[in-house]
């Protein structure tokens, strides 16, 4: 394997700015891993391989020049394939969007785009972004690289599989119910969702307009912070957009979490969990613990309410703004899809209204419970073992729908409750898969739990492992 | 009648500040009518006439002792039974509700009472506010001091009859689908509902937190910029309020109306329209004309959609909001609200996401077409004459329903719009009863609908007349 595309994407850019090694040849070590693996992975839709090169070429000779270059400058990158680009098709893994044009350019790939990163083209998801597995009928299912039979987690799944296989540096994601944080634990990457509307959604595909996030899975909490910061901020074009100001994230990278106090809520996030994945949990907090952290256990005894109403807001928005395709082509969605869109529109509105006007209360429940006493709240991102695509495929087999819902189980709550989520690789199972360590912490605390992921990242190396592809 | 009660707000506040009256004789002659007069009326759920009396001598003294007054100091006013006062009962025009007794006071009445204003009791409203007729089950139904027989028009039903009979200076009513300005236009007397959020909603009973608006029922246009000026602003305890800042609304009223551009939208609000109405309508706009403004036949062909969404949002949430209790007690309620909230149960979450989602691009469009060439829009408030409460009575006709829903055509799509609609009279029909004029501007342009109405009120009459009780 290439060393160059084993540095982390921070350590990419640095090594571009002092000259190290040029933006062309970084490209042309991604272009190459891609021509070598991507036909097992199945992580890329669109290759813009000569732009792409372009595009470095013109970072190489703006550095050359003695231009100030960007946090980003130099590094390559490939982007879920629903973030619209003016006159590039976005597909948004379906069939119904296979030749749409968007008009518009995304906020954040302007963002990236001003910071100098270099987008190489876009990858493969679950379709329209809606289930937690990475399986898609229209594009062929996405792979993961540390073991082929088994998904990536989705629904980002092209962006957890690339970035685990050093196809890019960095990819967005988006995490609606824990499609940043489930490929990222699932292909051993580092995943994080910021607070509810952190980054502005302009010219991203909509799932569910109340829970969906933008977000990168990248190689560390390092590269998690510079992309943060890059891409966070009010946007005037979405007035959704928080106005919070955006702290410099990296500076929050200490290295220590002395005194630090970390919460385990023993409800729900410990249910049926895998006796592997318990065992790398705790040794991660024994991690965190023996570098001053401590650990308390709680109960949270809301969180049986916050798990069911987190998929009624968006199950029922993902069904409204899907109603007129639904109408229209049904038969262009995949069976699995078809029968969760179509269960959306029994859904009545009290129920989602009741689930809305929860949300507060519970937030602030949660809070009073786990993030007041506490600044962080520790969970196993996956409850179980890493499973096989075959094992969560309900087009083939209805009855694996419980393995299907159950994968995003632990992250779901998170995006109901609007937090700030970090997702970590903390060990593997005995079947060669990762296995992830979810942070959260209070409403714009992404420093906080950057913070403890990178301490946690200097104190190990599952970050570091790479897929033997 | 008392030269006394036939003062508007203001001159009653502005005579109370030169020492031209006292606040206890005000008291007194709005005592008076009540006793005289409330028997055949049925406005009045709670008079608190001795700490009326109490506050009036307290407004007086602190007047005798050279103290700075507040701009409403002194000035006898009653409420809609739905504005809490922590430890009085607050019925909501309930039986549910028939004990309830508040922890907390509405922001509104905190602002009232700052400002010096006297509060001599609550109100009658239809059950929870929810019918635009002011039938009452539990409370008897409010009847119109202009014709008994005929309804106030609700739900502030006691604030239209209160203030018409002139029982009140000022009554707090509150518009979710034209709650405030039907009752206004039916008693007779001058309703605002300012802009959606503008006056805060702490510690006022729900009931459809996206529609429901705060605001005053009483003698002018200047009385409602003056009220305005007092309860409008943000309110920390109340996130939804609007942070826009508040003007001087007094200040505003001109007289002139000059160059005013005023558009007819001639979809929606003229279908059905009856010939007196209309004639009054004309009139209305010819006496704008006359002082100088200018008046646009237009068409917004949005209005049915506007119109279809408007009650989807209101009895999706009004169900919500009282889910718990129907389950509970749903033989508390009157049959006809048992009913309705009922069939909001079978709402499906698609359709009221969608009602949701296009308000913003059905409000652009509207003020496209309506409020950006023109600076005002003019609609009868009230399509029909009005209607008895026989005639609308649906507990005991079903077949009523349709006048019952037509009551509020004209007024429901300006909360969907949550644009600030003024109503003031503009005529009486051949019954007797009084026929109102509605004007709307762009959010936040409360200042110009008032502006128009003061000095459409300082070139006619209509409000000034009086019911011979």
């Amino acid at each position: 394997m290439s060393a160059l595309t084993s540095l982390s994407m921070t350590e990419a850019a640095d090594a571009v700015a002092r000259g190290e090694v040029t933006s062309e040849v970084l490209v042309d070590a991604c272009l190459a891993r891609i021509a070598a693996h991507d036909g097992q992975v199945n992580a890329v839709i669109r290759l813009d391989a000569e732009e792409a090169k372009a595009a470095a070429r013109a970072v190489d000779q703006a550095r050359a020049a003695g231009k100030v270059l960007g946090p980003l400058a130099g590094v390559p990158m490939m982007h879920k394939d629903m973030y619209y680009r003016a006159g590039k098709v976005s597909t948004c893994g379906s069939k119904i969007r296979k030749d749409f044009v968007p008009g518009v350019t995304a906020t954040v790939l302007n963002r990236l785009d001003d910071a100098g990163a270099v987008d190489m083209g876009t990858l493969n998801m679950a379709e329209f972004a809606q289930n937690p597995t990475g399986h898609n009928a229209h594009f062929g299912h996405c792979h993961n690289p540390w073991s082929l039979p088994y998904c990536t987690g989705g629904s980002s799944s092209g962006s957890g599989a690339a970035v685990a296989a050093r196809f890019a540096f960095a990819a967005l994601g988006s995490d609606t119910g824990g499609s940043i944080r489930l490929p990222a634990t699932i292909c051993g990457v580092t995943g994080l969702k910021g607070t509810q509307t952190r980054v502005p959604r302009t010219g991203v595909m909509p799932l569910s307009f109340s829970a969906d996030n933008v977000g990168p899975l990248v190689r560390t909490a390092r590269d998690a912070a510079r992309f943060l910061k890059v891409t966070a901020g009010a946007c005037p074009k979405d007035p959704t957009s928080a106005k919070e100001p955006v702290p410099d994230y990296e500076a929050a990278l200490t290295g220590s979490v002395a005194g630090l106090k970390i919460a385990v809520v023993e409800d729900w996030f410990l249910d049926g969990i895998d006796a592997e994945v318990l065992k790398a949990f705790e040794a991660a907090l024994d991690v965190l613990k023996g570098l001053g952290a401590s650990v308390t256990r709680i109960s949270v005894p809301e969180m049986a309410a916050i798990g069911t109403y987190t998929a009624l807001v968006s199950r029922s928005e993902g069904a409204a703004i899907h109603a007129n395709w639904m109408r229209e082509y049904p038969q262009d969605y995949a069976v699995h899809l078809n029968a969760r869109l179509f269960g959306g529109y029994s859904l009545p509105a009290t129920f989602y209204i009741e689930a809305l006007s929860r949300r507060g209360p519970l937030l602030r429940a949660f809070c009073e419970r786990a993030l007041t006493p506490y600044h962080l709240v520790a969970t196993p991102t996956l409850r179980t073992k890493v499973p096989t695509l075959a094992e969560t495929d309900i087009d083939v087999e209805p009855a694996n729908w419980d393995r299907f819902m159950g994968v995003s189980a632990n992250t779901r709550p998170f995006n109901y409750l609007g937090l700030p989520t970090l997702s970590v690789p903390c060990g593997f199972d005995s079947n060669g898969l990762p296995i992830g360590l979810q942070l959260s912490a209070r409403p714009f605390a992404e420093a906080r739990v950057l913070q403890a992921g990178d301490a946690f990242q200097r104190a190990t190396d599952w970050h570091k492992r790479e897929p033997a592809l």
